[in-house]
């Protein structure tokens, strides 16, 4: 079985409202130091693979076809056996 | 500058409705071999800090008030000067 850990994130530049709410709910409350909050998902995902290098592809493959959105995010992952 | 790297994630044995639709949708998609997904939050947050000491401290504190929730989410976070 392998674990992979996946950070998906708002590509450079996309526009991030989540993040913007966070960061004024921040300041609200008075942290006053935060220059800049970006908000992503965060998937752990097991699954049953006979190797590594396949279980990679099946991350990336997911990644792009539905974890992701390729249009406006970017994602990696780190993969460890368990 | 530091840069908190946030990971949110629901504590163990806390159902994640998220999680079981994207194991879902992946075994519709013909990925069989994901035994769980669990569905988290990642948050990236650049903050203005005297020392590392005072940053951690606040974003533990900003962890506890508002970004997670304590009573089903765990986190934990990596801090680096940037």
């Amino acid at each position: 079985m392998f674990q992979a850990r996946i950070y998906v994130t708002l590509k450079q530049g996309i526009l991030d409202p989540q993040g913007k709410a966070v960061k004024g709910g921040l300041a609200n409350m008075g942290y006053q130091g935060v220059a800049d909050v970006r908000v992503g998902k965060f998937l752990v995902l097991t699954l049953d693979s006979p190797d590594r290098q396949q279980a990679e592809q099946s991350v990336r493959e997911m990644c792009d076809r539905l974890l992701a959105n390729p249009v406006i995010e970017d994602y990696t992952f780190e993969l460890q056996e368990v």
